[in-house]
């Protein structure tokens, strides 16, 4: 055990939320941080857009600079903490600077590590130092310690999150008051959940983004964002939900990555329907992750996937790891180790499906509809005919057993060409685990 | 990122269901191990009491030694994992010798750790090496790496887990199956998760054991298992299990250790009433930790408390830490720097109160049972008045607002003291959530 008494200099480049908490909690506890790390952890300087819009914050002693790449350089820092975002431009060249320049950095950027990761990685190995991203993945949930560290024993075979919590909550509001998804979203927005141009979080992009680094966390390959297979939730409606409980599921956004037996990665965003029991439950603004390994068997992590204060907790927790330190290649074992996985296209999926479609009310179109799904070999588990109103469409919802999702694409073709379907077949897929 | 190419050299001590789990995945993982530590992990001896029951193991090129402590001097050994339990004679002597010639343990015990701890803390430091115990708190959970590395952010503010598999497993098959404590406990040994002596487990001294270590690591403080209010399950029956569900409750066994506004910690074990909604419902031999942080707020996790798998899994975790380099003191800042915590004594408890107390079926009755409970301004949330039979005694199911332990002590004597009363009161703690 040996332990360093220099104290270890940070900068911090950007203020906003949770470079701001970032920055009280390292002023606040800075003694029980020296007594954890066996060392003073310090913020030497900081950079921001607009010095006059941080009166608010204890800036005393700690050098302000507007340019954040100065931070890179500069000879009196050991760290740069980026909470700037954005996978380009400004949040790119300070971490390529600074890693460059032989300083560590911590970041929340889970866009520049899902675009950027395996460059950064080659990056932070040439010049000896770490490159730590906790917060990047489900906020405050110390996730991927855990994969790398507290599951290091562990064949990881599967890991099911759900990763967005702006998601999570239009789906928790829309489950609890029965609302459709355009009102769930204006009140996310009102309570500052939801961005003012939502699509990345409700298009799935972010979660993609958080699994692509999982991904290669649980299974040591190269993160592959663009491998994804991605869909959002804008067309799940009030209909769904009500079809969910009717049948015992909730509705959720999760990201699935998973060996299958012949060592390809499925890797996957998309709503699911969920045992109302099953272990990923968690509502409102939460994440939750389920990570299945051979040793371990199920591991459930539920906590904050967003905010200062949870975020904050991640980035801090990576400054003590370094501080005290502690050090790992970027994606655990060195880029050149990191296998170039073969992914599964989405159209081997095996899987159960929930669908709803809108027909008119004729006779024959609901043989027409099971016709069909039984030519492309689709076995039928449950059926509801639902309608509001006599002149109203007829909307069919129906569960199906395990297929394959080829099958299904093509039976949606089929049935979206019936003269008498009047709105295209959406589909949920059904997400059942294991005992 | 300096790594070792050398092996570590690991012998075993025990090959009993954890032991032989642990020998069996360093064997079968040996590869993967060796890419996550960058140097070869190898199991290089082992110990056990009878050699001729381990024959279905593969012990080629591994030497057998049948005296424990052997392991702890040979010179060709770098680590000693401990897995044959108990907190006093050879698992006490193999740890001290191990640590003492300058060997890194992991271990299993709890118990050791809970009553040696400090010592031994001591003694690993003087020897500059680790003595790592992930397995010995909540089985797979990664609590210990949690409470030390991912959440270092944070000051804690409260821990409460399901610690004990065995206990919630009763508890879980008394709820689904509203069979008797006895019923489920003969289930519980059938299936191989209660011992012989089932005592440790079902008293709760194994669930105070882990907490103590939780304790240590949350707030910084010696642990002191000494100092822990425990009551375990014995006492809960079928009636508690049925008011519980009436009132919307499950009731789980619980370790809780909470650091109070003036900074003494209230550390206590005991079956409590737990909202059906709440952050630790977990059922059967699951274990549960939630840890609230004043940075991250709320973290949950979830995973087997016990078994050979998840225990071997934590026990490999620190294995890999070790063979990282990585190393921390035992309750994470060196022993010398451990606060003694002041404890609250349990009556100054404030909890909400489950009560069940059999009286005759007499006149006047329910009003001395009120009036006594007001004398001791204690105030009533519900009441159940519940009689099988004519000819049985009337059970009273009652509960209460939050009162101070105190009170509660005095109106439960009054109470027995009462001539209706025919079985003395029986109460449980009932534990809220903040939101």
């Amino acid at each position: 055990m040996t332990y360093h008494s220099t104290p270890l200099r940070i900068a911090i480049a950007g203020l906003g939320t949770v470079g701001g908490t970032t920055l009280h909690l390292l002023q606040k506890h800075a003694e029980i941080y020296a007594a954890r790390c066996k060392r003073p952890v310090q913020v030497v300087a900081v950079s921001a857009r607009d010095k006059t819009k941080h009166a608010d914050k204890a800036l005393e002693g700690i050098r302000w600079e507007n340019d954040p790449i100065a931070l890179a350089t500069a000879d009196d820092v050991d760290l740069v903490v980026e909470t700037i975002g954005g996978s380009e431009g400004t949040a790119k060249a300070l971490v390529e600077s600074a890693l460059a320049s032989g300083k560590n950095v911590v970041t929340a950027n889970k866009a520049l590590l899902a675009e950027h990761g395996m460059a950064l990685a080659q990056l932070a190995e040439k010049h000896n130092v770490t490159l730590a991203y906790e917060a990047a993945v489900a906020g405050g949930i110390p996730i991927v310690k855990t994969l790398r560290e507290g599951l290091a024993a562990n064949e990881v075979k599967k890991v099911v999150g759900i990763l967005n919590g702006t998601s999570n909550f239009i789906l928790s509001h829309m489950q609890d008051l029965g609302s459709d998804f355009e009102e769930a979203l204006e009140e996310a927005s009102r309570l500052g959940y939801a961005e003012a141009d939502p699509s990345f979080d409700i298009d799935g992009i972010d979660a993609a983004q958080k699994l692509s680094l999982i991904t290669s966390l649980a299974f040591g390959c190269r993160p592959n964002y663009q491998k994804i297979y991605v869909e959002g939730i804008r067309h799940i409606n009030k209909l769904d939900m009500y079809s969910a409980a009717e049948l015992g599921y909730n509705i959720k956004l999760l990201g699935i990555t998973h060996r299958t037996a012949n060592g390809a990665i499925e890797q996957r965003v998309h709503p699911c329907m969920l045992p109302a029991n099953s272990p990923v439950g968690v509502d409102d603004v939460y994440n939750a992750i389920v990570v299945e390994g051979d040793a371990v068997g199920r591991l459930m992590i539920e906590g904050r996937g967003a905010g200062g204060g949870p975020t904050a907790s991640s980035i801090i927790a990576d400054i003590c790891d370094i501080a005290r330190g502690v050090s790992y290649p970027v994606f655990t074992v060195a880029q050149s180790d990191l296998k170039d996985a073969s992914f599964v296209p989405m159209e081997q999926l095996r899987s159960a499906y929930y669908m709803r479609l809108a027909v008119q009310d004729e006779t024959g179109v609901v043989s027409d509809v099971t016709r069909i799904l039984g030519d492309e070999g689709i076995s039928l588990r449950s059926f509801i005919q639902h309608s509001h109103q006599p002149e109203e469409a007829v909307q069919l919802l129906l569960t199906t057993h395990v297929t394959i999702e080829a099958a299904m694409n093509h039976a949606i073709e089929r049935l979206a060409n019936l003269p008498a379907v009047t709105q295209p077949p959406t589909i949920i897929r059904i997400e059942e685990f294991e005992e």
